[in-house]
């Protein structure tokens, strides 16, 4: 008989599964999921479903709403109009109106429309392991990276910052800052030369995908001005960073600086498909009449009605103050567990979202070993993964009702493996 | 106090809106939508909420399904090989695979990328009145066949081929065709010569934004054969002609022609954000290994229910029959009922999808009084549009609920409408 494994190849072809031997879910409920044999497993993964799998406040908010209307953005609703409101009072003072849209690739491009419709301007500025999505024009910041060969000369990547491993090692924090600042100065520079109009730089708040470093001295604000002198505008990806995700609602009050531009998605509807851009009036302006922008199935009583239980949810189970003092509690005893396990170079993040930074004996990034604990943790019941700019960074990234007790039967689990590894 | 017009324009700044008077949609039961003052309108227009709005079997398969469980893609899942199986058998054979997204630009996206990774070229021929979606690279095919001045010689529009104004008048049917067969000609050979390689053709099965038109001869199979003997591969973008809006399961069984690539999207969730892309083994296998593609929202457990529910309803409640059969019934009543209207030059369309021809005295296109016409008929109960090339073309394209009381009831009051005009 066909196994699901080969029926997914034959109908999906080569899609992505996680894991040597992947798993199958088939239930959840909270931080918990089942799979088909009915073994429980800590989602410590999954940031989409913030508020919780299952979430009876977010199921009961669909519902209703699609028993009474689900239309286009092209008749009014008052439902878009209190959750843009919501959504809005939650950034700072400069952010004032939004675009929808269904996922985070699509507010990417909003976002890059937008910095081009604002500034007249071309060339931008990414960090060399990114990703922001996977359209053809949005892939081209992570090709861009990757490659070093960018098919395009409007996207240049720079080093991300970070102070693990540095571009050069022994500064102080505010020289090796200085020196990531310069890599910024010199693509701006680059594309003056180039003749490329500037038009900004697209960053993940707290770089995730990079592998959550540790940015050295006030980068990010430092680079925002450096960005605004040149003319620019600074898009902040919160798609990951977002949400309390960080202990803060925002990422970039973790990092420190005012963002023109705010990308927001996967959490946002707690897995209904859901993403915004938002920023200033003149930026929004700027975006709607360079591109007339319409989408079918954003702005919708759906996406409204589904939003805002979300924002209920974290407000009132207070999951931002949950996600900073729990994540705190996980990355502390984690640390001491670790503490001179040769394997381990660094437990770091915020919030509760902790990377753990697997090497060799040579001290280089483990790629092959932190997908070994990320097998070996299924097996033990906690769903986790491997990422950053070489793959060597568990991920931890649990819903944000991850509380310490799950916390503590994580680290009890990671210890014994740790022991076996 | 502020109205919801101006809470909109400070919220959400300048999107569009429907109508000089926009209507506020607060609730929807079937093909009938009521505003906030109770006033109840018949939808001519929304072919998103396919199976009705309010929907009961979508909203409970939604429901049951959130309850349970809503994850992505790297687990496994047997909802979604279920949904892409009954999708699949919905095809001619030569489509094997799926991939799922969640906007019809998502798909248009995914389509270009597949057929640039199955044929290693890069030039698309487009029709000049086409939108296939708003992301950079999609938006390209709009802005190649409106300004004739693309910014990227990888897209070349055609005039899209139609009878009402034809590039050269007086000629047979066939002759006709071979004019526009011609274009397609030039634009593959034009594409060698600035050694563009080419990778194919990207059009809606039935010319929706076109205006519906009228197709001359077998255009869109031997422009197929063009295609196919260039080395490129058709791209049939069915987001508005498929799903039994033609009457036939998919526009391309309707203008007959067997597409390489198909694009599906608007109707496929009844409002929850949903798309896909099919094709053969080889073509889906190119695109994997092209983009690793991946995506949050998609393929999801939430997708599958709500995507199946969809087929159920249309498949139990004989959706496509009564498509074509009201569909056929509500054209050949709007014929006569126009026959002689100086204004009016064509009734056309297929199944539930018809196009009434607006013009002025000299015969020419006239988009004011197709837009004073939407709104005539919406303040007597009637929501429609007006679209196609030149704006001019009165679009009709309701919910598959949609029965002949409902067209009787239309044909009325646009009678009515017609004496008042």
């Amino acid at each position: 008989m066909e196994s699901v494994i080969e029926k997914r190849q034959r109908l999906l072809g080569a899609a992505t599964l996680f894991y040597e031997q992947p798993v199958q879910i088939v239930r959840g409920k909270g931080v918990l999921l089942y799979d088909q044999t009915g073994k429980e497993y800590i989602d410590m993964y999954n940031n989409v479903p913030c508020v919780g799998h299952a979430n009876p406040r977010v199921v009961e908010a669909m519902s209703t709403q699609m028993s009474t209307l689900n239309v286009h953005s092209r008749y009014l609703h008052e439902g878009i109009l209190e959750y843009a409101e919501r959504l809005l009072a939650l950034h700072h003072d400069g952010i004032e109106s939004a675009v929808f849209a269904c996922s985070g690739t699509e507010a990417s491009e909003v976002a890059l429309i937008m910095a081009r419709a604002a500034t007249g301007g071309r060339g931008i500025i990414c960090s060399d392991a990114t990703y922001h999505g996977n359209s053809t024009e949005v892939i081209k910041m992570t090709l861009a990276g990757r490659a070093n060969t960018s098919t395009d000369s409007a996207f240049r990547a720079i080093p991300y910052p970070q102070k693990l491993r540095p571009l050069i090692s022994g500064l102080d924090d505010e020289s090796l800052c200085q020196l990531y600042l310069d890599e910024v100065k010199a693509a701006i520079d680059d594309f003056k030369q180039q003749k490329i109009p500037f038009a900004g730089m697209f960053m993940c708040s707290i770089m995730a995908n990079e592998g959550l470093p540790d940015i050295p001295g006030r980068f990010m604000a430092l680079a925002t001005d450096l960005v605004h002198a040149a003319g620019g505008l600074m898009i902040a990806d919160e798609v990951q960073a977002g949400y309390c995700r960080s202990g803060e609602w925002w990422g970039y009050e973790k990092t420190g600086f005012q963002p023109d531009i705010v990308t927001m998605g996967k959490p946002m509807g707690n897995g209904m498909p859901l993403s915004a851009v938002v920023s200033s009036d003149a930026n929004i302006a700027a975006f709607r009449e360079r591109s007339r922008y319409f989408n079918t199935f954003a702005s919708s009583p759906l996406q409204a009605a589904t939003g805002i239980a979300v924002l209920d949810e974290i407000e009132q189970q207070g999951l931002r103050e949950s996600s900073a003092a729990v994540g705190q509690y996980l990355r502390n005893e984690l640390e001491d567990l670790v503490a001179g396990h040769d394997a381990i170079a660094e437990v770091r993040g915020c919030g509760l979202f902790a990377g753990i930074e697997w090497v060799n004996a040579a001290g280089e990034a483990d790629a092959q070993g932190a997908a070994r604990v990320s097998n070996l943790m299924k097996d033990k019941g906690f769903l986790l993964s491997n990422a950053g700019s070489q793959d060597n960074v568990i991920k931890l990234r649990p819903p944000l009702v991850f509380k310490q007790t799950h916390a503590d039967r994580f680290l009890s689990a990671f210890q014994t493996m740790l022991k076996e590894y």
